[in-house]
């Protein structure tokens, strides 16, 4: 007897009650109890639950083409997916672990159960009724986990990684304004945390703004990557059980449903053994977190102070910085970038040694490679985002700590070097150092340079020198 | 005007309206919204928010103590600490990203506001309040985020420790239990997946349950390091503003609370900026997970086929393995355990870099480190009590299959080679090489020994050797 | 005085003596002084010796044109360079260690006084003779270390890359030979270590050959990054020193002389202070490696036995592979390229931690980039060249074992699902199951194939289906 | 007919000729050939060497006092073993691959045929006259590579970080010698880059004193560990072939040899796959190698300028620091120590890998554990001995500007707060914000506090507080 509010199902392991409002069925409630790990369920992930709905409206629709499936049927599967991808209608009945076994069958088979009971309702039967509509039989059809996973994985991340090029973007453009903002603006130049030559502070945050573009190419190019689908492999590549044809009518479809120019794999058996593509995919994402740690690096720095550091731009309060010292603000916004950095580094770790793990025809650790894809790619976007919005955008220059800095400097020698003769800089530099006097100030005092040439010497446009057009991202 | 349902607080940035029904205040509401990265609150590690209220409720005793709370105050701080500690009441109002700048300040001010907010309606005035009692002024009062987020980590990963450890036992009886039952069971020992010389299989078991303790000891051993804390550093570690005996007064009051045998750091200034037992505690939950995955890939690779496989043990079917493969069963439990285990050398990874990363007199990456490290501890706590009952507790071995192939093995010469002499033994070995027979069968068939002496070789205790007693974990 | 076989030389800390014979002058001393690390020079890496004579015959020719530098000494230096170049000639005074301080400096002086000593020599001086040709007033003329040495290693770093596809071409054609040879060879798939479905052994290593090819082409594309080079940058990328025309002149020389297609970067203060495309090269040889090991992993597995293992393949023994265990033969090809491939993993680390390091204009950290990157370049062409002609060249499959297991398997059920029906199929998997016997013997027993038909249905061409053609690379 | 100044040695592959004069046979020519990975032969690790001499000497003995080797043989193996550990003697002759497949198979046969060749000459014999003594039978006798080969790396190991122990004492003193120097120097600290409270410099070096005293104490702790050896294992741990007592004759002979308390294993098959210990000895050398490369982050902050820096602190030149600017010297000694961490940061994960990859009874991977272990330990020491003697030894401190920087500073007002009051402490911080004005100057001037109070107040043992004796390791 079953219990009130609940329906019975039966895999090769037995029965089992399932609340009578569940959509997903007895295959998910195993899923749900062998993998208790992290808590958090894939509709965390609504990029793969749109995806996976998308792969099964494609399969339907290629298995209908194919004769293999009857219309109604197709249309019940297909009307079922576009609820879920039409919103996140459904989502939270993808309630398997994020971290779990089986390379993503419970997955898979969430999707099944969740798509064929909704199918179910819909041709106006009950949920689990599925000798009408069988989530094996009819909605995996054609299918096998192995190549219905990784395909759902590719799509959700593609759109994923579109979402970060746009925060991106958005990052770029608020160095890039800045950059223009601060053309004129001299400074010196460090290297080794040693006081070298003069440039402008446009240059150095034109600098932020050209890593990120060559960045943005190189995640661009990285994503091409994914666009190569195994759809039509089944079990291992060989596409057994997929009839003549279905590979090439699911890919169509997939690529009509999602607007993604997706192309099947021309070695099955390879792409479906191998996580390369991600492995590359993620070491782009560690590229990216490397360089954005290294511009937040810089800008802690330059903004330390406010009168014991080098105090030379300002970062906008965004909350008090200490619950003990009064008007302290601390540079939280690059601070919590910093931290995101060394999570995708981490995942890049986990990555890499969960795809040096596949074995043979298949890669069982690709869930763990979805899950840590998907933090890297979205923390990423919302550090970016969060960065241009509440930091990038409202710093100030402390032009005129900058500009002393550099006629306080001994580099400026290094410029005036061709103007002077490397003797006299050679004596200027050593009598600044000695009575701690500034170059500029002393090329003045001495006669070496008419205070306009000295002048001209030092507009911005001089300075900056051939490092790049100005402002230029 | 203050909009209906909201009362109005004031920092430095300005006024801010904030939900008349939130315990938390204006500092929680722009951490909110200054780190909206991965939508997981702080709320979801219970022990670092009881861990909070314990430091919170220990700080005011120690400022009763001394005279710096009057006891009204302190009661009521006292108070709203224990409802937190008391189960999860008041835990949905910690809300700030687990991943944030500022060094845990807004996880700090968060305990202040909810703590300050719930012990003022203890005392019969209104959220907001904060005359009566004010969230800096008396529930920080003498305290800094710098000490107090320190310890608050201490004490919570204390906790979580003690559960990993309480489920690292489960899994190593799971293991010796096996050991145990196959004490007897006779099987080929394999050095770089080459047949090598017999064994029993309890043996095998008997090094996972042994690995385990190692990994035990170690564990007990690296948790004791952060046993010592330095609350009474206040900003930097000198103490400044923390009144003389606040530092021993507060760590008496915690160590009473939490039970816990707590220690104050001999040299603050150290305390507060080092990492080092972090990276040393992640440095042995990696360990832990190296050792786990590898007794994971054994029980994969031990279980393989049924037909092409090892086919040595057999896994407890936990699910249906296959979308398409009838009767298909697969090593889901191990597979997730390795996948927990890649993640824990990731964070190992993360948390390695967010140390390096602090500078002068703090880590401002410290939240970064507590995410990492509590995502490590209860992942591989959860994935220990699954492998245990889903899986080791299951496994049956297959007897025949594996005193078959000590007795068809070659690798049987090496242990007969003191009993019927080198040069025989080299005889036999290349004969069984050449016509695939095994070396018993042969053995017995040219009459180098009788068949009861033969036997007796290959009884369990013999083979056993001095490994290690049978069964011994 | 001078001590009987020395030269005397001033530096900014005083005098040193050097041994007459040496080539490298008081720079090279103090650094061979400070740097007492790892005990390899810089000798070590032949072809960043080759690129910094390159780079310093391209500015002094560079100069000459400029009129910065007159023709004698041009030619002089250039001499020595090409007698660099030319051979190991001169490498052994490049002796300052591979790990070391101040951003390359040391290396860049070593080469200074190294080509002035030489080109003192070539004009009839003596060395040390340095009013006549100074290392930095001539040899450095319009350099800094800060663009000298990055695009010696660029340049360096392309010639090694070349060598690795090289290297990876000969594994790519040995596996892609393997896969035509075994191309009629059925086998059990297996997915997650467990039975699947059938294939053809030609099928799985066509699979190592089409990963190797993809990974050629992403290494060939992220070769291309580092073809942009920041020659005429000086101190931080403004050419502060360096007279108009000279970075154009440079790279033309310099692209001449090494045949590459060089090109300047467009924003060389950017580009002076990033480094991304060591970052992403590093990913790219890791995602190299990661693959490597999966494959070595494979080839481990299936050659496991002789008799407890799977036993599909053998690869050709090379040693002895015990000092006990007589006859036994080790898989020790496969076993040392998946060290290297760790070594690889850990060097992306090590690059990607300096690379984070970076601050403002400069990275200093850039030698224990180019150490690192050049172990993983030529230990993994070592590695490939190993794999290739002492294990993939000589494996050899066992036919029988490999045909016998999909004829015994159940997962053959699933291949003949569409032949015989699914109820049937199930029946007989049940049976098989159940009894030990094989799918194939069942089906002919029990008259639901005839003998014919399902040897055709076992044809190689037929199981190896859409999985991509047989023995493609 | 062999070759002149040449001997013929045959293995299982087949027969090779052989260098007369030397003293390794035909396995290590066949290794030498096999892996031509590195070009770094074991000879670069002397303490391996030794160590492996040691155990070869000790499992003579062991076999003389269990009766199966004549004592004329083991003494000519002993006094070879003697020869090799008296200096670095035949050490030449060790010349397999540092990176090597076999699991230390071709490092234990390279030292059984160099001893057995040198006990054959001490015995009056030709090289190669194996049937008078041979590497397998006699040196051999009673071992197998897999209990020989961990046991020597651990005693190499042990002795290696030994002297990483002694370096880290001289950095240690170096560091604390300077807390000493510097007690009396007020200094901000900071928190987050911003400005904090004040502090001694002093504290600061005290500080890093601090903690490489723990760092040495966990490192203590964690060599314990590698002190448990698995002599007497055999192939697998079950002991086959070592008779009763050996095992407790070779360790006793071992600890002597060596004076070090070695002790077995209890659990020998746990023992001999288990890489547990080094993966937590190289947690241990990560965890030094990060706060390590913090303290060097620091000093390099510290130091920075001369002018548009922090220049509170300056390193002693030790080399000039540009090409191209003249005067500038750089921070290159901290630099080289940073690149030692990241290096062996990486290492860890090199490291970790490979001891993810141990299969069942064995681990194959040891040779890279041990490469990068060594690299690890040795380069460790190099640095912490470089950075004492080149670096912290000669730092001195701009006292004045480190004075100038508290009483400048806003963060002195959290100082004063217990002393004027809340209410007027934050009327002066408004006021020293708003006109660039310092506090301490304020303070007097509006006469808060007498010049003796204030100067009372900013005593450094005043200032110091409770942070921990002043110049304490």
């Amino acid at each position: 007897m079953t219990a009130a509010g609940h329906r019975r199902e039966h895999d090769l392991l037995g029965d089992r009650e399932i609340p009578a409002e569940a959509y997903w069925g007895v295959h998910t409630l195993r899923a749900v109890e062998n993998f208790p790990i992290t808590g958090t369920p894939i509709a965390a992930y609504p990029h793969l639950i749109n995806a996976l709905a998308a792969v099964k409206e494609a399969a339907a629709r290629a298995n209908e083409d194919l004769g293999l499936l009857d219309t109604e049927r197709a249309d019940a599967i297909a009307a079922a997916c576009r609820e879920i991808r039409s919103g996140a209608q459904l989502h939270d009945q993808f309630v398997v672990d994020v971290i779990q076994g089986g390379a993503g069958t419970s997955t898979n088979m969430n999707a099944n159960e969740v798509i064929a009971n909704r199918a179910l309702e819909i041709l106006g039967h009950a949920k689990g009724d599925y000798h009408h509509l069988h989530p094996n039989e009819h909605v995996n059809l054609s299918q096998s986990t192995n190549d219905v996973y990784p395909t759902a994985v590719n799509v959700a991340t593609i759109i994923a990684v579109r979402e970060l090029l746009d925060a991106m973007t958005v990052l770029r453009e608020a160095f890039a304004a800045k950059a223009e903002e601060f053309r004129d603006i001299l400074k010196m130049g460090r290297t080794q945390l040693q006081d070298a030559v003069p440039m402008t502070l446009g240059q150095e945050f034109s600098a932020y703004a050209v890593m990120l573009e060559e960045d943005q190419s190189r995640l661009a190019e990285a994503v091409l990557l994914i666009h190569e689908i195994n759809l039509g492999a089944t079990a291992i590549g060989t596409g057994l059980n997929a009839p003549k044809g279905y590979a090439e009518a699911a890919r169509t479809h997939l690529a009509a449903l999602t607007g993604l120019p997706l192309v099947t794999a021309a070695n099955l058996v390879e792409a479906t053994q191998d996580c390369g593509a991600f492995v590359h995919l993620s070491g782009v994402l560690k590229r990216i977190a490397v360089k954005l740690s290294k511009s937040c690096n810089d800008l802690r720095l330059l903004s330390s102070g406010p009168r014991a550091g080098l105090a030379e731009i300002n970062l906008p309060p965004v909350q008090a910085g200490s619950s003990i010292m009064p008007g302290k603000v601390n540079p939280v916004i690059p601070e919590v970038v910093n931290q995101v950095a060394f999570e995708v580094i981490g995942n890049d770790v986990t990555i890499t040694m969960a795809a040096e793990a596949g074995q043979l025809q298949l890669n069982a650790f690709e869930p763990v490679i979805l899950h840590s894809l998907s933090e890297s790619i979205t923390h990423l976007g919302a550090a970016c985002r969060t960065l241009a919005e509440r930091c990038v955008a409202g710093i100030t220059a402390n032009t005129e700590t900058l500009r002393a800095s550099v006629e306080n400097s001994i580099g400026l020698v290094t410029a005036l070097n061709p103007h002077i003769g490397y003797t006299a800089a050679t004596a200027i530099a050593k009598e600044a150092l000695a009575t701690g006097r500034g170059v500029a100030e002393l090329v003045l005092e001495q006669g070496l340079l008419p205070a306009d040439r000295l002048a001209a010497l030092l507009r911005p446009e001089e300075i900056a020198g051939t490092g790049g057009d100005l402002a230029t991202a």
